[in-house]
């Protein structure tokens, strides 16, 4: 029966086989239709993957601001045909910190089967080091920008922290994590831990806990790295 | 320079290159000690992972509930002579929705460099399929077993759902999920919506989102299967 089927993609220039199982591959050769947000990425994705056939038959449906959602109805429609139909992330997973969900709430609508993948999740190999509780955690996405929108969230994250036991997750604009980190090391309280997760899966990798305080001196350079903040007790 | 690794387990009997990049077979080769939950399923899993080396030379370090806090403290000890430590989980990821992030605190606490690899994750799979909210979500472990503590945290997710568009993800003991599942339909807002993901990964895999009251007819059989609930609006 034909499905929808989630494909994750590397976060960074890595073999594919350090972050992608080969099952993946084999099931990446059943489709000729894809769901991406960027074709001209998703090629390139495709061929870094292992896919194998002329990537000129390939159908790529675009999903993204630009898309009109009359069009987006019928996206799933070759699978009524027996076709699987593939949804790619531009990095990472599918439907996790991008806008794929559309997708996946319309084909659960429709009594479409879904195969969601296994690869990286950015968040996970975060949460996974900090040493934080794995327990129970949020992901949050990005902070307000105004500096009252983000003090108030931080203050709302500290309770849940303190309360809950909840770890607190969120990413920011790649070229305002080191205001974001200055920001946080100033207005955290002080016995509030941060782990910052930056380059996962690259051979630059780094991921350090400290305290809030602590990231006030030496702290690493982040500037358009793709970074995860992670904050618990 | 050693490392502690932090080795995903698969979930459920599959072929692990269904899951597992071939990369952690080559990690997990470099590690002659792991920290593990239950030395006899940690023997299996090394074996099904593709482990070469004898096992009876592999030395395993138990964490549970019967471990002495005071032997933990020793078990990064090979590192600072060289040699990775492996930290391997029952099933999934280590330390997401397991004890093992003791271990990582303490390494983060030792400046101890940390490599998790990717794996899989039955909390993103069930996110990624369930067409609910992935830019925005928490995972909340073990709903209360008494009714009133059940049905006030139900309250409070449904607030996080309406006033933060956060998709809330729990798990239950799995001789409970049917009781819990027909729980969450009868009390949960009618317009609330219930995902059910059981088996992730298996050929018996089954991921469905129906609104509450709806799963009151025809419920799936979910007792004693590995089974995710998430609910969103």
């Amino acid at each position: 029966m034909a499905r929808l089927i989630l494909f994750p993609v590397p976060i960074g220039a890595t073999d594919p086989n350090t972050t992608l199982p080969s099952y993946n591959r084999e099931v990446l050769n059943t489709c000729r239709t894809f769901i991406v947000e960027n074709i001209r990425t998703a090629r390139r994705n495709l061929k870094t993957m292992g896919y194998t056939h002329p990537i000129d038959d390939v159908t790529f449906l675009e999903l993204n601001e630009h898309t009109d959602t009359t069009e987006i109805a019928h996206y799933l429609d070759p699978i009524a045909q027996g076709e699987n139909v593939g949804l790619m992330s531009e990095a990472g997973l599918p439907c996790v910190a991008d806008p794929g969900s559309i997708i996946t709430a319309m084909a659960q609508r429709s009594g479409i089967e879904i195969l969601p993948l296994v690869g990286p999740s950015s968040i996970m190999l975060a949460l996974m080091a900090s040493g934080f509780n794995g327990q129970n955690f949020a992901f949050n996405g990005y902070p307000p920008i105004d500096e009252r929108g983000r003090t108030a969230m931080l203050r709302t994250l500290e309770q849940h922290i303190h309360r809950d036991n909840q770890t607190q997750i969120f990413i920011e604009a790649p070229y305002r994590n080191d205001q974001l980190l200055h920001f946080l090391a100033l207005h955290l309280q002080p016995i509030t831990r941060i782990c910052v997760a930056c380059d996962l899966t690259l051979p630059t990798q780094y991921i350090r806990t400290r305290m809030a305080r602590q990231w006030l001196h030496d702290p690493p350079e982040l500037h358009k790295r793709p970074t995860i903040f992670l904050i618990y007790k």
